[in-house]
Protein backbone atom coordinates (compact mmCIF):
# COMPACT_ATOMS: atom_id res chain seq x y z
CA UNK A 1 0.00 0.00 0.00
CA UNK A 2 1.51 3.40 -0.98
CA UNK A 3 -0.01 6.70 -0.71
CA UNK A 4 0.84 10.56 -1.89
CA UNK A 5 0.00 13.81 -1.23
CA UNK A 6 -0.20 16.12 -3.88
CA UNK A 7 -1.44 20.07 -4.28
CA UNK A 8 -3.09 21.80 -7.11
CA UNK A 9 -3.33 25.83 -7.12
CA UNK A 10 -6.93 26.76 -9.21
CA UNK A 11 -7.36 30.15 -10.24
CA UNK A 12 -10.85 31.69 -10.01
CA UNK A 13 -12.36 34.74 -11.45
CA UNK A 14 -15.63 35.50 -9.64
CA UNK A 15 -18.39 33.78 -8.47
CA UNK A 16 -19.12 30.43 -10.32
CA UNK A 17 -18.20 26.42 -11.02
CA UNK A 18 -14.43 25.51 -11.87
CA UNK A 19 -14.35 22.21 -13.43
CA UNK A 20 -10.71 20.55 -11.86
CA UNK A 21 -11.51 16.78 -13.38
CA UNK A 22 -8.63 17.27 -15.91
CA UNK A 23 -6.28 19.31 -13.42
CA UNK A 24 -6.46 16.47 -10.82
CA UNK A 25 -6.21 13.94 -13.48
CA UNK A 26 -3.12 15.00 -14.67
CA UNK A 27 -1.38 15.28 -11.10
CA UNK A 28 -2.29 11.65 -10.89
CA UNK A 29 -1.19 10.70 -13.77
CA UNK A 30 2.25 10.06 -12.33
CA UNK A 31 1.22 8.59 -9.32
CA UNK A 32 1.41 4.50 -9.41
CA UNK A 33 -1.29 3.52 -8.18
CA UNK A 34 -3.69 1.57 -9.59
CA UNK A 35 -6.72 1.07 -7.16
CA UNK A 36 -7.27 2.86 -4.38
CA UNK A 37 -8.94 5.92 -2.95
CA UNK A 38 -8.92 9.60 -4.27
CA UNK A 39 -9.38 12.36 -1.54
CA UNK A 40 -9.48 15.90 -2.73
CA UNK A 41 -9.36 18.61 0.12
CA UNK A 42 -10.00 22.42 -0.40
CA UNK A 43 -8.52 24.29 2.20
CA UNK A 44 -10.77 27.18 2.37
CA UNK A 45 -14.51 28.19 3.74
CA UNK A 46 -15.49 30.39 0.98
CA UNK A 47 -15.21 28.22 -1.57
CA UNK A 48 -16.23 24.90 -1.97
CA UNK A 49 -16.18 21.42 -3.84
CA UNK A 50 -19.00 19.57 -5.95
CA UNK A 51 -19.12 16.96 -8.40
CA UNK A 52 -21.90 17.80 -10.61
CA UNK A 53 -22.86 17.00 -14.00
CA UNK A 54 -20.36 18.42 -16.92
CA UNK A 55 -22.36 17.48 -20.69
CA UNK A 56 -24.22 20.39 -20.18
CA UNK A 57 -22.85 24.05 -19.04
CA UNK A 58 -26.61 25.29 -18.13
CA UNK A 59 -26.62 22.79 -14.89
CA UNK A 60 -23.53 25.07 -13.35
CA UNK A 61 -25.94 28.42 -14.30
CA UNK A 62 -28.58 26.94 -12.31
CA UNK A 63 -26.75 25.96 -9.85
CA UNK A 64 -25.14 30.07 -9.10
CA UNK A 65 -28.92 31.22 -9.54
CA UNK A 66 -29.64 28.93 -6.95
CA UNK A 67 -27.32 29.08 -4.44
CA UNK A 68 -27.49 33.21 -4.95
CA UNK A 69 -31.06 33.27 -4.43
CA UNK A 70 -31.06 30.47 -1.43
CA UNK A 71 -28.14 32.52 0.52
CA UNK A 72 -28.31 35.87 -0.20
CA UNK A 73 -26.03 38.15 0.16
CA UNK A 74 -26.44 42.54 1.13
CA UNK A 75 -25.95 44.74 3.70
CA UNK A 76 -27.87 43.92 6.86
CA UNK A 77 -28.54 40.11 6.41
CA UNK A 78 -25.67 39.23 8.13
CA UNK A 79 -23.85 40.09 11.74
CA UNK A 80 -20.20 38.34 9.98
CA UNK A 81 -19.89 41.86 7.58
CA UNK A 82 -16.36 43.06 8.16
CA UNK A 83 -14.96 41.43 5.20
CA UNK A 84 -17.60 42.19 2.43
CA UNK A 85 -21.59 41.71 1.59
CA UNK A 86 -20.63 38.54 -0.35
CA UNK A 87 -18.48 36.94 2.71
CA UNK A 88 -21.02 35.31 4.74
CA UNK A 89 -23.51 34.10 2.16
CA UNK A 90 -19.86 32.49 1.44
CA UNK A 91 -19.51 30.40 4.10
CA UNK A 92 -22.96 29.27 4.17
CA UNK A 93 -23.09 28.20 0.23
CA UNK A 94 -20.03 26.36 0.98
CA UNK A 95 -21.46 24.92 4.22
CA UNK A 96 -24.19 23.76 2.10
CA UNK A 97 -21.82 22.18 -0.21
CA UNK A 98 -18.36 20.38 0.08
CA UNK A 99 -14.77 21.14 1.42
CA UNK A 100 -14.05 17.48 0.89
CA UNK A 101 -14.78 14.38 -1.37
CA UNK A 102 -13.30 11.34 -1.81
CA UNK A 103 -13.59 8.90 -4.96
CA UNK A 104 -12.53 5.49 -5.49
CA UNK A 105 -9.87 4.49 -8.52
CA UNK A 106 -9.70 1.38 -10.48
CA UNK A 107 -7.03 0.67 -13.20
CA UNK A 108 -5.57 3.71 -12.36
CA UNK A 109 -8.53 5.58 -13.22
CA UNK A 110 -11.08 7.42 -11.18
CA UNK A 111 -14.02 6.23 -10.61
CA UNK A 112 -16.57 8.68 -11.47
CA UNK A 113 -20.15 8.34 -13.27
CA UNK A 114 -20.12 9.05 -16.72
CA UNK A 115 -21.57 12.61 -16.79
CA UNK A 116 -20.03 13.45 -13.50
CA UNK A 117 -17.20 16.38 -13.59
CA UNK A 118 -15.38 17.48 -10.01
CA UNK A 119 -16.03 21.35 -9.31
CA UNK A 120 -14.34 24.31 -7.34
CA UNK A 121 -17.44 26.21 -6.44
CA UNK A 122 -16.12 29.87 -6.09
CA UNK A 123 -18.71 31.68 -3.84
CA UNK A 124 -16.81 35.19 -3.51
CA UNK A 125 -17.08 38.29 -6.14
CA UNK A 126 -13.01 38.94 -6.54
CA UNK A 127 -10.58 36.55 -7.71
CA UNK A 128 -8.77 34.18 -5.82
CA UNK A 129 -6.04 32.02 -5.65
CA UNK A 130 -7.47 28.41 -4.30
CA UNK A 131 -5.26 25.91 -2.34
CA UNK A 132 -6.47 22.21 -3.50
CA UNK A 133 -5.08 19.12 -1.38
CA UNK A 134 -5.07 15.72 -2.94
CA UNK A 135 -4.17 12.68 -1.16
CA UNK A 136 -4.21 9.16 -2.41
CA UNK A 137 -3.77 5.70 -1.08
CA UNK A 138 -3.77 2.44 -2.57
CA UNK A 139 -1.73 0.09 -4.83
CA UNK B 1 -3.22 -3.53 4.89
CA UNK B 2 -5.83 -4.67 2.60
CA UNK B 3 -8.47 -2.74 0.22
CA UNK B 4 -11.03 -3.83 -2.22
CA UNK B 5 -13.58 -2.79 -4.29
CA UNK B 6 -17.29 -3.87 -4.37
CA UNK B 7 -20.45 -2.41 -7.21
CA UNK B 8 -23.73 -1.87 -5.87
CA UNK B 9 -26.55 -1.41 -8.11
CA UNK B 10 -29.77 -0.24 -6.31
CA UNK B 11 -33.16 0.20 -8.49
CA UNK B 12 -34.98 2.87 -7.27
CA UNK B 13 -38.83 3.35 -8.10
CA UNK B 14 -39.57 7.41 -8.36
CA UNK B 15 -38.05 10.19 -6.11
CA UNK B 16 -37.47 8.87 -2.57
CA UNK B 17 -34.79 7.33 0.24
CA UNK B 18 -33.92 3.76 -0.19
CA UNK B 19 -32.07 2.32 2.89
CA UNK B 20 -28.92 0.64 1.40
CA UNK B 21 -27.02 -0.13 4.89
CA UNK B 22 -28.35 -4.30 4.56
CA UNK B 23 -26.92 -4.32 0.96
CA UNK B 24 -23.62 -2.72 1.69
CA UNK B 25 -22.99 -4.66 4.70
CA UNK B 26 -24.12 -7.95 2.71
CA UNK B 27 -20.95 -7.04 0.57
CA UNK B 28 -19.04 -6.68 3.76
CA UNK B 29 -19.51 -10.29 4.90
CA UNK B 30 -16.64 -11.93 2.91
CA UNK B 31 -14.13 -8.75 3.02
CA UNK B 32 -12.17 -9.84 5.68
CA UNK B 33 -11.86 -6.58 7.30
CA UNK B 34 -11.85 -5.94 11.18
CA UNK B 35 -10.41 -2.34 11.73
CA UNK B 36 -10.99 0.17 8.67
CA UNK B 37 -12.75 2.59 6.59
CA UNK B 38 -15.63 2.13 3.56
CA UNK B 39 -16.40 4.61 1.47
CA UNK B 40 -19.46 4.76 -0.53
CA UNK B 41 -19.49 6.56 -3.62
CA UNK B 42 -22.49 7.37 -5.85
CA UNK B 43 -21.65 7.35 -9.71
CA UNK B 44 -24.20 10.10 -10.11
CA UNK B 45 -25.58 13.66 -10.20
CA UNK B 46 -29.38 13.10 -10.05
CA UNK B 47 -28.98 10.58 -6.96
CA UNK B 48 -26.86 10.94 -3.80
CA UNK B 49 -26.55 9.57 -0.57
CA UNK B 50 -27.27 10.64 2.80
CA UNK B 51 -27.37 8.90 6.61
CA UNK B 52 -30.43 9.55 8.17
CA UNK B 53 -32.44 7.84 11.32
CA UNK B 54 -33.81 4.76 10.03
CA UNK B 55 -36.34 4.20 13.15
CA UNK B 56 -39.10 6.38 11.66
CA UNK B 57 -40.23 6.27 8.11
CA UNK B 58 -41.86 9.39 8.81
CA UNK B 59 -38.40 11.29 8.91
CA UNK B 60 -37.51 10.10 5.44
CA UNK B 61 -41.13 11.53 4.19
CA UNK B 62 -39.90 14.69 5.58
CA UNK B 63 -36.61 15.11 4.29
CA UNK B 64 -38.62 14.30 0.56
CA UNK B 65 -40.89 17.40 1.32
CA UNK B 66 -38.17 19.62 2.39
CA UNK B 67 -36.32 18.76 -0.84
CA UNK B 68 -39.26 19.32 -3.06
CA UNK B 69 -39.85 22.54 -1.20
CA UNK B 70 -36.80 23.89 -1.27
CA UNK B 71 -35.83 23.10 -4.67
CA UNK B 72 -39.09 23.03 -6.64
CA UNK B 73 -39.81 21.39 -10.03
CA UNK B 74 -41.63 23.66 -12.77
CA UNK B 75 -41.09 24.73 -16.26
CA UNK B 76 -39.43 27.96 -16.67
CA UNK B 77 -37.74 27.71 -13.33
CA UNK B 78 -34.41 26.47 -14.86
CA UNK B 79 -32.27 27.20 -18.13
CA UNK B 80 -31.32 23.34 -17.59
CA UNK B 81 -34.67 21.55 -18.80
CA UNK B 82 -33.90 19.42 -22.00
CA UNK B 83 -34.01 16.32 -19.42
CA UNK B 84 -37.28 17.05 -18.12
CA UNK B 85 -38.38 19.00 -15.04
CA UNK B 86 -37.21 16.94 -12.52
CA UNK B 87 -33.55 16.93 -13.56
CA UNK B 88 -32.30 20.57 -12.85
CA UNK B 89 -34.00 20.09 -9.22
CA UNK B 90 -32.44 16.66 -9.12
CA UNK B 91 -28.79 18.13 -9.69
CA UNK B 92 -29.61 20.83 -6.85
CA UNK B 93 -30.66 18.30 -4.35
CA UNK B 94 -27.69 16.00 -4.83
CA UNK B 95 -25.35 19.22 -4.47
CA UNK B 96 -27.40 19.75 -1.16
CA UNK B 97 -26.82 16.45 0.14
CA UNK B 98 -23.56 13.84 -0.17
CA UNK B 99 -21.87 11.56 -3.32
CA UNK B 100 -19.83 10.19 -1.28
CA UNK B 101 -19.46 8.87 2.30
CA UNK B 102 -16.68 7.46 4.71
CA UNK B 103 -17.71 5.10 7.44
CA UNK B 104 -14.90 3.23 10.12
CA UNK B 105 -15.33 0.02 10.66
CA UNK B 106 -14.13 -2.16 14.07
CA UNK B 107 -14.67 -5.63 14.78
CA UNK B 108 -15.57 -5.75 11.09
CA UNK B 109 -18.65 -3.59 11.57
CA UNK B 110 -19.42 0.08 10.08
CA UNK B 111 -19.31 2.22 13.51
CA UNK B 112 -22.77 3.41 12.19
CA UNK B 113 -24.39 5.18 15.42
CA UNK B 114 -27.81 3.23 17.08
CA UNK B 115 -30.34 5.00 14.61
CA UNK B 116 -28.18 5.79 11.65
CA UNK B 117 -28.93 4.30 8.36
CA UNK B 118 -27.12 4.87 4.44
CA UNK B 119 -29.84 5.47 2.04
CA UNK B 120 -29.92 6.30 -1.39
CA UNK B 121 -31.34 9.28 -2.36
CA UNK B 122 -33.17 9.22 -5.52
CA UNK B 123 -34.55 12.79 -7.32
CA UNK B 124 -35.61 11.93 -10.45
CA UNK B 125 -39.69 10.56 -10.92
CA UNK B 126 -38.35 7.29 -13.48
CA UNK B 127 -36.87 4.34 -12.17
CA UNK B 128 -33.56 4.15 -12.47
CA UNK B 129 -30.62 1.58 -11.75
CA UNK B 130 -28.11 3.28 -9.69
CA UNK B 131 -24.61 2.54 -9.08
CA UNK B 132 -22.90 2.68 -6.14
CA UNK B 133 -18.69 1.89 -5.59
CA UNK B 134 -17.55 0.61 -2.13
CA UNK B 135 -14.15 0.94 -1.17
CA UNK B 136 -12.65 -0.76 1.63
CA UNK B 137 -8.98 -0.43 3.45
CA UNK B 138 -7.83 -2.16 6.19
CA UNK B 139 -6.67 -4.71 8.58
CA UNK C 1 1.41 1.72 6.22
CA UNK C 2 -0.96 1.84 9.71
CA UNK C 3 -4.05 3.02 11.15
CA UNK C 4 -6.19 3.97 14.38
CA UNK C 5 -9.59 4.25 15.40
CA UNK C 6 -10.19 6.88 18.57
CA UNK C 7 -13.39 8.24 20.11
CA UNK C 8 -14.31 11.39 20.80
CA UNK C 9 -17.04 12.45 23.21
CA UNK C 10 -18.52 16.38 22.78
CA UNK C 11 -20.68 17.59 25.18
CA UNK C 12 -22.95 20.04 23.84
CA UNK C 13 -25.33 22.63 25.33
CA UNK C 14 -28.45 23.17 22.57
CA UNK C 15 -28.06 24.54 19.25
CA UNK C 16 -24.79 25.61 18.30
CA UNK C 17 -21.68 25.07 16.70
CA UNK C 18 -18.85 23.68 18.87
CA UNK C 19 -15.06 23.91 17.13
CA UNK C 20 -13.40 20.08 18.08
CA UNK C 21 -10.41 20.94 16.31
CA UNK C 22 -7.98 21.42 19.46
CA UNK C 23 -9.72 17.90 20.58
CA UNK C 24 -9.07 16.26 17.76
CA UNK C 25 -5.79 17.23 17.40
CA UNK C 26 -4.85 16.27 20.67
CA UNK C 27 -6.21 12.74 19.79
CA UNK C 28 -3.37 12.99 17.31
CA UNK C 29 -0.56 13.87 19.23
CA UNK C 30 0.54 9.98 20.20
CA UNK C 31 -0.58 8.57 16.83
CA UNK C 32 2.66 8.20 15.53
CA UNK C 33 1.65 9.32 11.91
CA UNK C 34 3.02 11.84 9.70
CA UNK C 35 2.05 11.47 5.88
CA UNK C 36 -1.97 10.24 6.24
CA UNK C 37 -5.35 11.07 5.98
CA UNK C 38 -8.34 11.86 9.27
CA UNK C 39 -11.85 10.74 8.86
CA UNK C 40 -13.75 12.27 11.45
CA UNK C 41 -17.21 10.68 11.94
CA UNK C 42 -20.45 11.90 14.01
CA UNK C 43 -22.60 8.80 15.04
CA UNK C 44 -25.48 11.03 14.99
CA UNK C 45 -28.66 12.14 12.94
CA UNK C 46 -29.41 15.60 14.97
CA UNK C 47 -25.82 16.78 15.00
CA UNK C 48 -23.53 16.96 12.42
CA UNK C 49 -19.95 18.24 11.05
CA UNK C 50 -18.78 21.31 9.34
CA UNK C 51 -15.74 22.62 8.23
CA UNK C 52 -15.76 26.68 8.86
CA UNK C 53 -13.65 29.36 9.72
CA UNK C 54 -13.09 29.93 13.46
CA UNK C 55 -11.79 33.43 12.95
CA UNK C 56 -14.86 35.69 13.86
CA UNK C 57 -17.24 34.09 16.24
CA UNK C 58 -20.05 35.94 14.40
CA UNK C 59 -20.00 33.77 11.22
CA UNK C 60 -21.16 30.39 13.79
CA UNK C 61 -24.20 32.51 14.81
CA UNK C 62 -25.23 33.62 11.11
CA UNK C 63 -24.49 30.23 10.15
CA UNK C 64 -27.14 29.16 13.02
CA UNK C 65 -29.24 31.91 12.08
CA UNK C 66 -29.44 30.49 8.53
CA UNK C 67 -30.14 26.91 9.08
CA UNK C 68 -32.72 28.22 11.46
CA UNK C 69 -34.55 30.50 9.15
CA UNK C 70 -34.31 27.70 5.95
CA UNK C 71 -35.38 24.74 7.99
CA UNK C 72 -38.23 26.14 11.12
CA UNK C 73 -39.00 24.18 13.98
CA UNK C 74 -43.04 24.50 14.95
CA UNK C 75 -45.53 22.33 15.42
CA UNK C 76 -47.49 20.84 12.40
CA UNK C 77 -44.75 21.37 10.10
CA UNK C 78 -43.35 17.94 9.86
CA UNK C 79 -45.04 14.65 10.27
CA UNK C 80 -42.39 13.15 12.53
CA UNK C 81 -43.18 15.05 15.80
CA UNK C 82 -42.65 12.59 18.28
CA UNK C 83 -39.35 12.95 19.60
CA UNK C 84 -40.52 17.10 19.76
CA UNK C 85 -40.45 20.09 17.71
CA UNK C 86 -36.82 20.45 17.38
CA UNK C 87 -35.80 16.81 16.23
CA UNK C 88 -37.13 16.82 12.51
CA UNK C 89 -35.39 19.78 11.68
CA UNK C 90 -32.04 18.66 13.34
CA UNK C 91 -32.34 15.57 10.96
CA UNK C 92 -33.01 17.77 8.24
CA UNK C 93 -30.03 20.58 9.12
CA UNK C 94 -27.81 17.29 9.73
CA UNK C 95 -28.65 16.33 5.90
CA UNK C 96 -27.85 19.36 4.57
CA UNK C 97 -24.07 19.72 6.37
CA UNK C 98 -22.13 16.61 6.75
CA UNK C 99 -21.81 13.60 8.80
CA UNK C 100 -18.29 12.78 8.15
CA UNK C 101 -14.93 14.59 6.83
CA UNK C 102 -11.75 13.07 5.97
CA UNK C 103 -8.70 15.59 6.14
CA UNK C 104 -5.25 15.41 4.76
CA UNK C 105 -2.10 15.31 7.05
CA UNK C 106 1.61 15.91 6.57
CA UNK C 107 4.55 16.41 9.15
CA UNK C 108 1.87 14.91 11.45
CA UNK C 109 -0.44 18.12 11.11
CA UNK C 110 -3.62 18.24 9.80
CA UNK C 111 -3.62 20.42 6.72
CA UNK C 112 -6.54 22.74 7.04
CA UNK C 113 -6.21 25.61 5.87
CA UNK C 114 -5.19 29.08 8.08
CA UNK C 115 -8.93 29.96 8.86
CA UNK C 116 -10.53 26.79 9.23
CA UNK C 117 -11.81 24.72 12.39
CA UNK C 118 -13.86 21.60 12.78
CA UNK C 119 -16.90 22.45 14.29
CA UNK C 120 -19.57 19.85 15.67
CA UNK C 121 -23.21 21.58 14.59
CA UNK C 122 -25.48 20.27 17.71
CA UNK C 123 -29.05 21.03 15.90
CA UNK C 124 -30.78 19.78 19.07
CA UNK C 125 -32.26 22.20 21.99
CA UNK C 126 -31.14 20.04 24.58
CA UNK C 127 -27.79 19.44 25.49
CA UNK C 128 -26.14 16.16 24.40
CA UNK C 129 -23.16 13.77 24.65
CA UNK C 130 -22.48 13.50 21.02
CA UNK C 131 -20.06 10.61 19.84
CA UNK C 132 -16.67 11.28 17.45
CA UNK C 133 -15.18 8.89 15.50
CA UNK C 134 -11.40 9.33 14.35
CA UNK C 135 -9.88 6.62 11.63
CA UNK C 136 -6.36 8.16 11.04
CA UNK C 137 -4.15 5.76 8.21
CA UNK C 138 -0.89 6.80 6.91
CA UNK C 139 2.84 6.49 8.10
Amino acid sequence: MRQSLHRLVVETHGQGLVEITAAIKERLVHVDINEGLLTVYCRHTSASLLIQENADPDVCKDLQTFFAKIVPEGRGLYVHESEGPDDMPAHIRAALTQTQLSIPMRDGELLLGTWQGIYLFEHRREPHRREIVLHVIGE
